[in-house]
């Protein structure tokens, strides 16, 4: 299993903007989507207003990803990003059967780590 | 794999609310787990203003549910629904290593559908 902290994002405080991506991959191009993947991760990393994101997806392809930034800008932003662009032309060609994306507003927030002291 | 359509919610034009939750799961108590999901599909459906929701947990068990509601109020009856109280008591005693929520306003949304005249 992976270490568990690396998968969750550490966010400031509430209101920012979560874009929720669902997804339904198709069985091609394993290769070329895991590349392109990976270099939107570094992309999106550099852009401004960029404050993490979670991911997940099952073994029937379907995932989901949410991203967040610290403005409707920054996510303007990193929409008009020519290689993210492209990236998305290819998503809508090949790699996704279905897709859906939302662009919300952060209200409130919380979370919690269970204690050791809990388990049996 | 899994009927594609069956994954995603049908939602109507925007604005309504999601509530975002990701969480890693133990590896306790998988039965009793994978019950109380059921349940609480079951009873989410039952609430008012519950509008959808989407959800995918990968092998390493970390998972992300978007439920999706239309109003705030919404959220707060689910919130106060007693064997959903119950159900996150038991999430954080036993089924969560790490949870976070985040409560968030959509407003936009888009999606899109692979045409088949795009396949090679």
């Amino acid at each position: 299993m992976l270490p568990t902290e690396d998968r969750f994002t550490r966010l400031p405080a509430p209101p920012y903007y979560a874009v929720i991506f669902s997804s339904q991959r198709t069985d091609r191009d394993a290769a070329g989507y895991d590349e392109a993947s990976a270099r939107m991760v570094e992309l999106v990393r550099q852009q401004p207003g960029f404050l993490g994101f979670e991911s997940t997806r099952d073994g029937a392809g379907f995932g989901i990803t949410v991203a967040y930034f610290d403005s409707e800008d920054a996510i303007r932003h990193w929409r008009n990003n020519a290689e993210h662009a492209e990236a998305r032309r290819e998503g809508h060609r090949s790699w996704y059967d279905h897709f859906e994306l939302r662009i919300a507003r952060v209200e409130r927030a919380y979370g919690g780590v269970r204690r050791e002291q809990d388990a049996p």
